[in-house]
Parts: structure tokens; sequence; C-alpha cells
């Protein structure tokens, strides 16, 4: 078992889940722990940044599933997926950050609702 | 505490940290848990995925720290950089998946060493 702890938590309006094209059009909040913010020293806004979080209200998994739950469409692997519900559920959305004021990071393109715990976050640029 | 089991585990030739462009250059293996291959329907060879890993061997972190170790760099924000040596230790590189042959992928530009635990795999494109 490997465990971790959440470094913050995202806030915006949506309290239950949504449609991931509504999620990502929104303006999220990381709010970083205090502690945690001289972390954030050369991420600059306007840059593009990974999230890595906790799909915190999905509970099980099927190994096969729908595309977003679309029946029409026919059955894929869950790691051929971005859906939540997986063995680990650990989402990963890249964002543009918009702008950071203290241990607070404002970004678009965020696949997380309200109070998801953040457990990384990461240059895009895989190069550092 | 959020707590996660590994899916799997990378198999390559380096059983000590080397430099990223070494690693990456490599073909490395992931070996899923045999009862989790269906999940692996639908991706094809060819295409990008990512790989959500646990740097295991990495303890403790800075805040600020070297990048790549060069100090003759300026020290940067640990969010602004991929060092293993982060609050929690998750690595995320984006891969070329090469072949599928049951449970095992074979990839290259995967930034883990040898008996990695894996935590996650997901398509590249997000879009799904």
């Amino acid at each position: 078992v490997i465990t971790f702890r959440a470094i913050g938590y995202v806030e915006n309006e949506f309290n239950e889940p949504v449609s991931q094209d509504t999620l990502r059009a929104a303006v999220s909040r990381i709010v970083l722990e205090p502690a945690l913010a001289e972390g954030l020293q050369g991420l600059a806004p306007g840059s593009k940044i990974l999230v890595i979080f906790n799909f915190h209200l999905a509970e099980g998994f099927g190994l096969l599933q729908y595309p977003r739950g679309d029946e029409s469409r026919p059955k894929r692997g869950v790691f051929a997926l971005r859906s939540p519900y997986r063995p680990n559920g650990i989402g990963v959305s890249e964002v543009e950050l918009l702008a950071i004021n203290g241990n607070v990071l404002s970004v678009r393109g965020l696949d997380a609702i309200n109070w998801t715990p953040v457990l990384d976050i990461k240059p895009a640029d895989g190069a550092r």
C-alpha cells in the first residue's frame, strides 16, 4: 500500500459531478497548504501545469466501461479511458495557470470538482 | 491519508537512479497485474499514454531544489520541477506505447527505473 496526503484542495462552483466539458471551461482555484507555497517558485502565469488529484467521490471500478457512460459506444478498457472509476482513483489534468496569489493558484482546464484533494503539481513541460 | 496499490511494476535494465535522458531513451516494460489486463482493451500500439508511478526510492523533499541537482542554476520550487523529491512521490511520464502482449506493455520515454510501482495508465489524449 502506498500512502499520500493532500497538498491542497480544489475550489470551484461544482459540488456535484458535472460534464468534463463544463468543468474544463471553468476557472478553478487550487488552495495549497500554506506551508508548501514556497514550492510554487518558478511557476509562471500563462504556462501549462499538470495537476494530479484524487477522484475522491468515485467508488469501485470496472475493467471495461462505456466511454463517458455513453451506452451507444462500445465498452473500452479502463486504462484506455479517463473515467474516474479506476483501480487507483488518480486524475491528471493539464491546465493553464492563470495566476498565483500566495498559496492560491487560479487555473483553467481542471477536470475536478469542489473539494477535490490535490496530490501534486508539476510543470507540463517534462524537461526540467 | 489517501492509499493506493501498485497495479504493476516497471521492468528495465536500470536498478539504480540514472539520468532522465538515459531512462527516456530506453525501452521499458510495464508488467501489469494479470487480473487487470482486460483494462488495456482499446489501447493501440503507436499511441501515447500517461504512466503514473511512485518514486519509491526517493525519501524526503525540499521546497526549493536545484534543477536536476545542478548547483550552477538557481533553485526552483519543487512544483516547478519534475524532481522525485516531492511532498507526494508521484511521477507522470508521457510515453510511446510500442506493443502490448497480454499484461505486458512495452514503452519508450518512461522516466522510471526497474521495479518502480505503477499506479495508473491513461490515454495521453485527455478527450475520452
